[in-house]
Order: structure tokens, then sequence, then C-alpha cells
């Protein structure tokens, strides 16, 4: 009785939250402390200090009926404007509060740029291994994903195999720098490539193609990499962002979109994309938190401690002889399975306690992802665990 | 460029809308005292001081982590738990956390109760006059609404015409009671009898029709009206809630769908609406919020201020000669136009700034909708302004 199509997605649900249900029992039985869980990339650590102030703060100093009200579907004017002023002061661009459409996070956001853009039949391009969720996405809105398969030696761009992806159908391409599972950040080099890529099949092909470049990790980056502002390298660029990670707050569903006038058809994009909120049922962005994250909009969580326990995990499984590329960003390793069914890995894993994600729900079997967003402890506890695992499998530095 | 569907969309986009946008830009020309808009259902009233207490409470005593982080899609364990807990206290209903999904807000609920359940082509049955955004919500997964015309005595369900509207196609009918615009109550006994249709229609055509039972305005009803519990009269049904006007938090994007056990394919469907808040980009309802609201679900804003409202209009613009079904619930007045462009109407208005939303955006030309979410001096000064607009057309009491 349910949709038909639902019933695909269901068969098919989020392998990563099947695990983090599992994480949850499994705590309950064994404790807390004797498992390990890097299924989810749901922060450990607390909200900057700011985000709670600055929540006092809104509730204190503004019109409750302002606070909790409505405002245009797009968010309030002074946040829109907060973030665009931001955004100038960091990234020298020129934008003002009509680039900003706030979102109910970076998955509200790209639903509703694809509900904006897309017509049923229309290519989106994802680079793998990428968030599993883009293929719902676009699924949604009757778009095709096409994939372009990774390049498992370095995990950046295969550029050579998305020249052959692209078609006359191609109406965006989705990017996620720093990369959720990989951890890798792509230069700037490789994104002024990407953008001539996609000029060159613009015009080959006679059409528009966008950028999606979808950054909830733009903050997230380690031993000084630098992720690219593609507004400046690619005129088509829409960026989605939130506020999850930077400011832990995965659960209030905060972040926007960019929309710069540049894009091919700004306005009409603009004015869509203000009614796609609305119409999808999101109405606008949660109020309260639009107001506490324009005050926090220069705050980060305690970046030193991803890093920490990125080195930590890092070392400690190269020690013991798991492959992985070196993350540069996010909180994610993505680490090479000792057997070519990755599945198989994992569930040996569990054995052990350990809960990490196969890379088949990254389109990147082969590979599993372990989230770092945990406490230190739970990694340093992991470790002689993933010893025994390694050993299973004959592994040795 | 933007998608084909859109474009209908932003050209039909939402007129309430347009004229809240309207209104701020009068109140910047003439003064917020000398404009009178009536037009959005945005709640002048503040939430009740139990919220924000709440919401500081939360801060204060639970771990930041858990606060603003992720949760099971279909919200915390513990807060659905609380809201099955109130709602069986209320209703004698037996629900417990699996029977309800927290939303993001009561038109995310909505959206994701159709994304559950349409198939292309199926029909969604409305009453007229019904909340616009109906159409876009069924529309969105390719449904059809079907209209039963309104019954503009009494605005009350029209039952003989909806068995005409009845197909094997039906897959579902929206109820929204109190009824936005007309600010009727449907009382238990006409339920009842739309109950026994369904069923017999269900067995007629061999289908399962859910009903699909709106109640943002549940807790808005005046001098004693009563809004019947609908999970008791018919097995089919879903009820979206929202915490946007029993607590005054429309920006907040905070409400609930039940679904109770009884359905047909319930844990289907209670699994698929868990999966269509996912990846129809919500991922959850905004986590603190979340917590705040199940602090104070018995908390209600002063509908005192509301019913005063609506006797002082009510009152006025029956003694200008206005008609209107005296309204029960929500805080809308339904009233004729003396004209029967009445988009005419609302622009002679518009003249006096009195604001108005055209019948026809709910589906019911020949009558406006004026919201009394309003300051009562808003009522008071508008009262002479609506006297000269009732002179230009001739009306008298």
């Amino acid at each position: 009785m349910i949709a038909q199509k639902m019933k695909g997605y269901v068969a098919n649900s989020s392998v990563i939250r099947a695990m983090f249900e599992e994480g949850k029992k499994m705590a309950e039985k064994y404790g807390r402390e004797n498992v390990y869980d890097f299924s989810l990339g749901n922060p450990n650590i607390p909200a900057p200090a700011e985000v709670n102030k600055a929540i006092r703060d809104v509730l204190e100093e503004q019109d409750p009926v302002l606070v909790h009200g409505y405002m245009n579907n797009s968010g309030f004017e002074n946040v829109r404007a907060a973030v665009a002023e931001s955004l100038n002061k960091r990234f020298g661009t020129n934008f003002s509060r009509k680039n900003i459409v706030m979102t109910v996070g970076a998955a509200g956001g790209m639903n509703v740029i694809f509900k904006t853009l897309l017509n049923p039949g229309d290519e989106v391009i994802a680079f793998a291994p990428f968030f599993g969720e883009y293929r719902s996405y676009v699924s949604n809105y009757d778009g095709v994903l096409r994939v372009v398969p990774a390049d498992t030696r370095t995990f950046q761009l295969n550029l050579e195999e998305f020249e052959r992806v692209l078609s006359p159908k191609t109406k965006a391409v989705i990017v996620n720098n720093p990369n959720n599972p990989s951890g890798v950040v792509y230069p700037e080099e490789t994104m002024k490539k990407l953008a001539d890529v996609l000029v060159r099949a613009g015009k080959k092909f006679g059409t528009s193609i966008y950028l999606i470049s979808d950054e909830p990790y733009r903050e997230l980056v380690y031993g000084g990499a630098s992720v690219p502002f593609m507004t400046r390298l690619y005129h088509n660029t829409v960026i989605g962002y939130s506020f999850s990670k930077s400011l832990s707050l995965p659960g209030e569903r905060i972040g926007y979109l960019v929309l710069p006038d540049e894009l091919e058809d700004a306005e009409d994009i603009q004015a869509a994309a203000n009614v796609a909120t609305r119409i999808l049922g999101f109405v606008n962005a949660p109020s309260l938190m639009q107001l506490a994250v324009a005050r926090c909009l220069d705050a980060r969580v305690n970046l030193e401690f991803y890093d920490r326990n990125r080195k930590m995990l890092a070392e400690g499984l190269s020690r013991l002889g798991f492959e992985f590329v070196k993350p540069e960003g996010a909180f994610y390793l993505f680490i090479k399975s000792p057997v070519e069914d990755e599945t198989a890995f994992v569930n040996k894993a569990k054995e052990y306690h350990i809960l990490m994600v196969p890379g088949s729900s990254f389109a990147c079997p082969g590979y599993v992802r372990a989230a770092y967003c945990v406490s230190p402890e739970t990694i340093k506890n992991s470790l002689p665990q993933f010893a025994r695992l390694a050993a299973d499998y004959g592994l040795h530095a």
C-alpha cells in the first residue's frame, strides 16, 4: 500500500542509519565503553559555547513573536545579509541577502536545488565515493544519477572518466569537498580543471551545467589544507552549506544555499528556490536557530579534537597494516578492505564490536568508512580490537 | 533553465506569501499602525512562557551533544513516547512511540505522508475551501488533487458531493479540522458520517483509503466547540499536527505525524515515513525544539486573546453588513465578497490598507480570508476602514 518508489527506498534504506541503530542496541547490551561505533557522522564534541549563549541571548533580547515566527521562506533578511557578508569577508565575493537561502541543513538545501533544477530524466553526475543519500535526493525529482568511478589510488576527482560520463542530458554535477567518505580535499588546481571541463562541455552541448558544491565539511580541514571557494572558479556554482559539523548542530537542521547572480537564469533560480523551500514542506529553516547561527558565523568546533583523533586512528591503523589515503578533511577514514567483499569485513569487525560502514553505500565497494568524530577513548580502546581484526586477515605493517 | 514543473509553481506562487511581503512593504511606507494586515496566519501572540523556559532548561540540564545531535529520523524516542502518552491521556488512545514521527511542522508531515503513500496518478481528495498548498504537496509526488466543492451555506463537509468524487483511484482524503480558511469546526457527527462513506467506498472499490487529518488548529477552538479525534472513528487515519499555532512557534518547524497500528499496512507505513523524513532532506525535526515541546505538551497560547479578536472582528464586520459563517476555531474569518470577483474586492480593500487573501487561493472564489491572529488594535483601527469599504459597496447591516 505504500508507494512503489518508497518500497525501493525502504529496501535500500541507509546502511549508515541501520548501523547507528545497531550501535545503540550493542551499547545497551555490552556497555557503551565496549562498543567502538565509527558508523555515523554524529559529532562527539559539543557545539562551541558561543552557540548556546547566542540561543539564550536571542531569547532574552529579541521579540518572541519574531524569534519563533514566520519570515520570508528564504530566511530572515538580516540573517541572510549576515551570511552573505561573512562569505564576502572570507572569500572576496560580492553576495547580498538575495544570494542566500537559509535551509533545513545541507540535505534540505540539496533537495531544494534539485527540486528547482531537475526535469525528469535529467542527469546528475557524482564522483565516487559519495554520500549515498545523493541517490535519493536526485531520484526524488526523477533525475538520473550517473556515477564517475573512484580513482582508488588517490581518491581525487577522476576527471578523465568524468568527461566520458558528461552528456547533453547532464544538468548538474555534485562535488563534495572535503569528501565524505574519503576525507580527501580537492585542491584549487583540480577544481580549476573541473571548471574548464564544465565550460567546454557546456559549449559543446549547448547546455548549462550547474555545479552543486556540497560543503558541510568546509571548515573541517587539517594540516593547512585549503578548500577552494567554487563560485570564484566557475560561474554556474551553487553552494550547499550546513552548520551541522562546523558548529556541531546536526540535529538542528540549519544550513544555507548560495545562489550567485552569475548563475545562468539566476533570478529564476532564486525565486524558484524560495518556492521550493516552501512547497517541499520545509517552509523555512528553523527560526531561532537562524538567529543564533547568525551570531556565531566565525565560531568553530574544536578542530584540534578531530585532528588528534585523525592522527591517533590513522597512525594506529597504519601500524596494524590497514591501508587508506590519509585524510586532510572531514572526520572520516576510508579504509581498504583486506578482502574484496567489504561487507564480510564489516561483519567480521562487528564481532570485535567495531562498527564501520561498507563502501558500497558510497558507490565504492572494497572499502569501509570509519567516522572518527568519536571520543579519543573510543579510538584508543578500539585499537587492540583492530589489532585482533588485522590478525584475522594476516595484516602487518 | 529551472524545472518545467517549478515554472508552474512559481507562476502560481502563494498569493498569501505575496501579500505577506506586500504588507511588510506597506508597513514601511505608511507606518505599521496604518496597515491592517489580515493576510498571514502568523500568530501575533508570543509563545507561552513555558516554551522559552523549556528551551533554557534543556540547554542547562541536558548533554549538548545529545541536544543538538542526530537521533532516529523519526525523532527522539523519549519525545515520541511523551507525545504518545499525552495523546493517550487526552483521547483515550493507546499509542506508543512507534506511532509518532516528529516532523518539520505540519507541512513537513504532509510531505512525508504523501511521499510515503502516493504513486503517480493516485488521487487525493480535499474539501473546498482548503489551504492552497495542499495542491503542491500532492503534486510533489505526482498525485492528482480532486476537489469537493464548498457548501457555502455552512462551510461544513459536502458529503453528497464527496461521494461523487470518490473513485477507485482515491488513495487519500484530506480533512482540515478546524478549517483554514473558514474557521468552521466539523463535529463528531459529521466525521462519523465521513468515516462511514470511506468504509463503504473502500469496500466498493476494494481499496484502502487513508484519511489525512491535518490538525494544526486542533487546540484553537472557542465557545465550547470540540474537535473529534479521528483515529477513534476511522481505522485508516493519519494525523498531522503542528505546534505552530498551539504554542505560537510557526517559524520553528515542529510537529508530528500519528501513524496508528490500525492503519492498513501500518508497519510498512511507519518504516517508510521514517525513510521519507530522511530522504526528503528533513533528516529529523529540529532537535532542541523536539526536546523543548516535549516539556510543554499541556501548554497553550492565550486562547482568550484570539477569542476576543474573533468576537471584535466578527461583530464589527457583521454590523457593517459583511456576511460570513461565524468561526468556532482557528483564527480566520471567511467573508463573502460583496462582488463576484473577490480579487477586485481584495484590491479595493488594499486602498484602505486592509490586506486579505482571495478565496480563489482556497479553491473557493467569491470569498476572502481575514486572519485575526493580529493585535486587537489592528482590528479596532481597521473597523473604520472596513466601514468605508462597506460603504463603497453599499452594504448595511
